[in-house]
């Protein structure tokens, strides 16, 4: 399946599983959708936490993707959207036409699913790829830089990597910083907040094997973070894991 | 000093320590003199094991320097000489002078003090340049690509980085593959055959504390092992850590 096969698939609510490992060598991302009182501030806080919340494309007028996948639906086009009122999930949902309203805008963010494929290539192969198991996020204590009243901790994700292919696994998701790039702490989960790592706050727990160590990657779950902890009135995200496909090869954002 | 008073300097016999830390931010290289009969088989031997053995420069008529520093006297203007015999070291020497015949042809070879500089300025302190120490080196099980009977063992150098640095450490130095690039290993001396990381086989022992871990980098000492096991009638190197400084900046060499 290509992208835009599946974004059809999806569309008609026949793909809801979470995007791990789908159209291999194609940029997934993240989504935000704000209040449009709230998008410009919202804008500023992520251009200041580049690393965590890299954004690829911004739709703010319409609800169709104009860069990444010219004409997407973002409406429905996603698998499953998360509901958020006063920073409270409040519904998931397969479609979410029936929240839109022109006031809001749309944020699609750089994911590290999109570094999956030449992690693979390299000879890293992914577990929770896999076991068609969605990744393992968490919330840390990683301090965002706080801008016009947003701030808040990272969210990060997680991949066990054979202790050989450690410097590797640096070096080849360096080359994507677009993607969040290389990890922000490799190996001592207790660093940063976490303290059982067989027990994520977001997606699936995977096994880490005797001659593998955790690597973290910063993830672009954190704005729902950061919006439950705001407590905003209004927010609508991706559901973590169930990413926005779109048409643009990895190949594209590699620098 | 710059590299040229530097050089002037040793060429007196005014310096003769190992050159960590000196002339920060120029190209530092080891150097292998052997009799022609070898010197091509080593120059295809090395191009196969590139990420141990990269070679710079081949001076192959005379015994001055023509790229990486014009006019430069090989034979005086590197600290200090190891004269092989049968593999063995038989002597050290402050000038190779008497041993030159126009039989010998010069390796000049990358080297990780040339990364030195790019470590500290994003943040990675080296405590064996604080110490004015030589780096410590090991010799691994890391086996070396055979070509043309020159064979043997990968030797390493070793940093320790602080544990939420070693991402970056990774990152900064593949820029530098002509240096050795990325580390060979991170975090586990013994997966590479480093039994007691407290006893280098080259340079001196420092301290590795609670919150770092240890990263291993190839080294261009490596040559030095593989003579040694070879038996090879005669071959002069620099002694480990006592490096020939250029006037390149690490700069042209970033990739």
């Amino acid at each position: 399946m290509n992208p835009k096969e599946l974004r059809e698939k999806i569309a008609k609510g026949e793909f809801t599983r979470n995007t791990a490992g789908e159209c291999p060598g194609y940029v997934q991302t993240n989504m935000v959708a704000l209040p449009r009182e709230y998008a410009k501030a919202f804008e500023r806080f992520a251009a200041q936490n580049n690393k965590a919340i890299p954004v690829l494309e911004v739709i703010d007028a319409g609800y169709h993707s104009k860069i990444l996948a010219p004409n997407a639906n973002i409406l429905n086009e996603i698998p499953r959207y998360t509901i958020l009122r006063d920073g409270k999930v409040v519904e998931e949902v397969l479609d979410m036409t029936p929240y839109y309203s022109d006031d809001l805008v749309f944020f699609l963010i750089g994911c590290s699913f999109s570094f999956e494929n030449a992690l693979i290539q390299n000879g890293m192969p992914l577990r929770y790829v896999d076991e068609k198991k969605n990744v393992a996020m968490y919330r840390t204590n990683i301090k965002l830089k706080e801008v016009d009243g947003f701030s808040g901790e990272m969210v990060v994700s997680m991949r066990p990597i054979k202790k050989e292919k450690v410097a590797d696994a640096c070096v080849v998701t360096s080359h994507f910083p677009r993607m969040h790039g290389s990890p922000i702490q490799v190996g001592y989960p207790e660093m940063i907040g976490v303290c059982d790592v067989m027990k994520p706050d977001y997606g699936d727990s995977v096994e880490i094997k005797e001659d593998e160590i955790p690597l973290f990657w910063p993830c672009g779950v954190t704005p729902q973070n950061v919006i439950a902890k705001m407590k905003l009135p209004f927010a609508i995200t991706h559901s973590p894991g169930h990413m926005f496909v779109t048409d643009k090869l990895d190949s594209e954002y590699y620098e």
